[in-house]
C-alpha cells in the first residue's frame, strides 16, 4: 500500500484482521481513529489491553469476568439450583437481556464438533459435572440450534440423566414475529412437533 | 450491563462508539480481543496510538503521511506538473490503486457544502492555490460525484481558470451519488481517461 504512508498502512493492516472488518471499513476505521482526540485513542487503546489482561474465567460458571466469580454467581437473589448451560458469553447475555431468566449459567466456550475436532474434552464440561455434584434441580441445555450445538445437547443430556437431576432443552420453533413463508423446512418441521396444546 | 463484568462492558463501550460498529460487532470484537495474544493486543493498541500521534499534513499535497512530505510528493517518478484534486486520502488511495496515474494529488479534506456551513475556508484550498504559482501544467479535479463535490468542482475550476492553467473534471463514469471510494477501478479509470476541459 505505497499509496498510505507507514502508520496508516500498518493500522489499516492490523484493523482488518479483527473479525467482521474488511479492508474498507478497516480504512474508514483507521481514518476515524487518526482525527480522533489523543487521549480518546489513548483511552480505548488502554482499555483493550486491560479487558485482555484482568478478564479470566468465573471459577463457578466459566463465563468471562473480572473477579473470582461473575455478577450472576455472586448473586444471592438468583436461583442457583438451576443452571442454563451455554455455548459463549455472548449467548449468556443474550438471555439475560430477556430479563425473566432467575436462574445461574454455564458457559462451555464451544460446542462438540467432530468436523472441526472439538472433543468434549475441549469445552467446559468437566466444570459442569464438577458443579453437579451441589445441590442442583434443573440444567436447562440452551446450546444453539446448529449441529454442534444439537450434539453437544444430546451428549451433556445422557451425561446428565444418570445422576437423576432433571435435564431440559429450550424449544426450537418460528421465532416470534417470524414469517412462515420465510423459514425453512427443517424450522417448520421442528415446530410441528414441538407444538404444544392450546 | 450487568450481565458482562465492568472490563468488558467498558470494552464493547468503547467500540461501539467506532464508525460502522454496531452493539452487535461491538461485542464480537470484544470477545475477539479478549482471546487474542496479550502481545497482538498491545501490538494494535500501540499502533493505534503510534499513529494517531504520528501522522500529519503532507506539506505539498495535505495527504496524511508520517513524515514532511508524502511517498508520491517525495517520488521524483511523478508527474509533478499534474495535480488530481480529491476530497480525501481515502479517494486519493482509491486512484493509486488503478495504478495508471502519474500525476500528483491534492487532498481538500472535505467539500464545499453550504448545507453543513463548510465554505471555501475550511478546506485545504489556499494551500492549492498556493502550488499553482509554481509550474502546473493541469488540474484535474476529481471530488465525489455528489452535490458538495460537484459544487467544490465548480468553484475551484472558476478559481483557476484566470490562471490559465488548463483544469479538467473527471467523466461522469462515476455514478452520480456515488463515493469514489467505493468504486471499481474500471470505472475510475474509464472517468479518468474520460476527463473534459472545464
Amino acid at each position: 500500500m505505497e499509496y498510505y504512508s507507514n502508520q496508516i498502512s500498518r493500522l489499516i493492516e492490523e484493523l482488518s484482521r479483527l473479525p467482521g472488518i474488511g479492508a474498507k471499513s478497516a480504512q474508514r476505521l483507521a481514518f476515524h481513529l487518526i482525527h480522533m482526540p489523543k487521549e480518546q485513542v489513548e483511552k480505548l487503546a488502554e482499555t483493550m489491553v486491560s479487558a485482555r489482561n484482568h478478564v479470566r474465567y468465573c471459577k463457578e460458571c466459566c463465563t468471562l469476568t473480572d473477579d473470582e466469580l461473575c455478577p450472576i454467581c455472586r448473586n444471592e437473589q438468583r436461583d442457583h439450583r438451576t443452571i442454563m448451560v451455554v455455548e459463549t458469553p455472548r449467548d449468556l447475555a443474550a438471555y439475560e437481556k430477556t430479563g425473566k431468566y432467575e436462574g445461574v449459567y454455564h458457559v462451555l466456550h464451544g460446542a462438540i464438533s467432530p468436523m472441526l475436532g472439538i472433543g468434549p474434552g475441549d469445552i467446559r464440561l468437566k466444570e459442569l459435572m464438577v458443579r453437579l455434584e451441589g445441590d442442583v434441580d434443573e440444567v436447562i441445555i440452551a446450546t444453539n440450534s446448529t449441529l454442534e450445538g444439537e450434539t453437544t445437547a444430546m451428549y451433556i443430556s445422557k451425561l446428565i440423566k444418570p445422576t437423576g437431576i432433571k435435564v431440559s432443552r429450550i424449544a426450537s420453533g418460528v421465532p416470534v414475529g417470524g414469517d412462515l413463508e420465510y423459514i425453512d423446512e427443517v424450522t417448520l418441521l421442528r415446530a410441528l412437533e414441538g407444538r404444544t396444546e392450546l
